[in-house]
């Protein structure tokens, strides 16, 4: 038993590349027998995510496939589709994400599987609502992005229309569609009913930009335009000190009056521009400039000494290398060194949050391409020459059969 | 009755801005009775999200905090904060952001809170774990971005570090929070116990960038430095049309194949640095170089006929103002105007995900400051007397009482 929450829950997976396999993490790092159905050839970010000692196990798949097993099905063959069929039948959750069309043809929509199995909660990451005119068209990380108002918020602060320097519409989605999953198992443990969740990624990420940058238009009449002039500021960035750059925040009149003070510029308390919040919103070009400028003759560790002392809030920066190094994350942990069967020692990433009632106790590596294949059909009651018959259709050879 | 899979789950909310009022609004939407409390002065977002027709419920403000009653407490004065424990007291979720010493000397910390009522479910926005060096800094958007590798990533992208142009930090640890307190209350079904999650801002943000970005670094030893080369490419970006911009995503040999064939590039197929997910990685900087300029010669309405004919995932491009434009988003009706009782109309943000079960039935609009502080105390067995005294503490005004 893997301990922690959502033990006895099992997940079957059908979800490729991000923001599926984000979400089935969080459902697997917490207990849940999560089993990952791929296509003989494997999931692309095996691949796509870069290379790895096996060539199988791009690092980005394994930061998003731990405590999973991997089970090899070619749903092109109907011995396959009908071994899938019985797993889902026994499964609590069933997460997809393909298009529309491919779901029903493969018997994979919620009325098809819910049908004899109402507990099932069947989680449907579709790339757009159904009742718009976008329903069939294919989705991707960055072309959600580009359509939903990411990379208009990156052309407002750089100049040009471009991506978020993370997948970030997958990743945000992905988290999203988990907390719909867990609310319908809260239900069904009130209920004994499972649910038919859809999660369209372009109106989420559209919600979710436009929460932040709707702004003066969200009223009607508007009173301006969009975004927030605060965030979309190219002059909000990390500040230059004398050997690099410091992180601040100052909002609160507490914080802005104490870094005034704390960089001796006592008078800039009284200027009417910047002696409120309402007033430094106002003026929040000139602010932002002025604190661009005002800490280039000390260090970083001098200010975050200062800072500190005169309760400012601020920060080191952190390159993606310097990241790796920090000494807090040592501190808690964060990164856990294991021996990975196939790819030799890796950096696992740890659990950020805590919970009382505690995680999983044990912790599975990313999973070799088909790796549980025979112990998941097993466990499933196929025998073994049913097993070896779908593993001849995969075309898996001998070692990828574990 | 609100409807909604929540429907009967009490949530005390004293977080304010932007990472709790994320939480919590997802809880409020899906049927939970989220009573927001606010120090006299308000939630800074009132202010900090921009102006508004009342000058107290910003744009940011009104959409984080929907289907919420406000309660205005005073928690310097002693009445209010044994006001504020009556009301914990019959909740099942409280939601705290304070920093740990300030929680302790509340009387909110999680060991207080929990002690004769072990099933309130208690979660704590924390900026950091407790177990590290930096667990009692204050933790703001800006400076878990700078931190936290949002901004090295964006360094790699432009060179020079700066923001992400949303509150990264804040609506994505929001996100996460949700799930930890969606978790326990599942758990608390079957067991009877809440529980007690801590949600560090850093930690759950360098995840976040660390499993898309540490790459090669997660081998030890190391295949190379960190940093996924695709997405921090400043090539890979919206391509320049005839007239604008078009979105493109192709990344398997099909795609990518039907796109050399949809531009009337067949022979590219054959490429030795393009004809394989593996070759385009090892090449990928050529092969964004070839996009980025192989669509200027026709318009990007064009160019998304020809590629939806030809299966290749493309759309177009969307400012912030061209997105409340976008025709399947109104075909969704994500947009929806009403009638705020202070604001005049407004455009709430729809709910993008669909849930057979059935989201709430009624709306909130945003509350005012203290809108509801009378009839939650009411409801909480206060009399009139004690009531009026609290808001005579509180400094609120007769035009604030509602």
């Amino acid at each position: 038993m893997s301990g922690g929450p959502l033990e006895g829950i099992r997940v079957i997976d059908l979800s490729s590349v991000v923001v599926g396999p984000v979400a089935t993490q969080f459902l697997a790092d917490y207990g849940a027998d999560v089993i990952k159905v791929e296509p003989p050839e494997g999931d692309l970010l095996r691949k796509l995510g870069g290379s790895s000692p096996s060539g199988d196990l791009s690092a980005k798949f394994l930061h998003f496939n731990r405590n999973k097993r991997s089970v090899v099905l070619d749903l092109k063959t109907e011995p396959a589709r009908e071994a899938l069929r019985g797993l889902c039948s026994k499964a609590d959750v069933v997460v997809v994400n393909m298009r529309g069309g491919a779901l029903e043809r493969a018997g994979l929509s919620a009325e098809a599987l819910r049908a004899d199995h109402p507990r099932l909660i069947h989680c449907w990451l579709a790339g757009f609502g159904q009742s718009g005119r976008y329903a069939d068209k294919p989705a991707y990380d960055t072309i959600i992005q580009g359509a939903s108002g990411v990379s208009g918020a990156m052309e407002r602060l750089h100049g040009e229309p471009c991506y978020a320097p993370v997948l970030m519409a997958d990743h945000t989605v992905g988290l999203i569609a988990v907390q719909m999953i867990l609310m319908a198992l809260y239900r069904r443990e009130k209920t004994g009913l499972g649910d038919a969740i859809q999660v369209p990624m372009f109106e989420n990420m559209a919600a979710f930009m436009l929460t932040e940058h709707m702004a003066l238009r969200s009223f009607d009449p508007p009173l301006g335009g969009t975004g927030d002039p605060r965030i979309l500021d190219p002059r909000n960035r990390p500040l230059p000190t004398r050997d690099g750059h410091i992180c601040l925040s100052a909002n609160t009149d507490a914080q802005t009056f104490a870094f005034f003070d704390a960089i001796g510029k006592p008078e800039m308390k009284a200027d009417p521009r910047f002696c409120s919040v309402a007033a430094r919103f106002e003026n929040v070009q000139a602010y932002f400039e002025f604190r661009l400028g005002a800490l280039r003759e000390r260090t970083t560790a001098e200010w975050l000494d200062i800072f500190d002392r005169a309760s400012v809030p601020a920060m080191p920066y952190h390159t993606l290398e310097t990241l790796l190094d920090d000494p807090h994350l040592r501190d808690v942990g964060l990164l856990e060194r294991v021996a990975h069967p196939s790819e030799g020692a890796i950096w696992n990433i740890g659990l950020p949050n805590r919970l009382a009632s505690g995680a999983r106790h044990d912790y599975l590596p990313p999973p070799r391409r088909g790796e549980h294949t025979h112990e998941v059909l097993a466990q499933a009651g196929l025998d073994a020459d049913a097993i070896a018959r779908l593993c001849t259709l995969n075309r898996l050879d001998a070692s990828d059969r574990n």
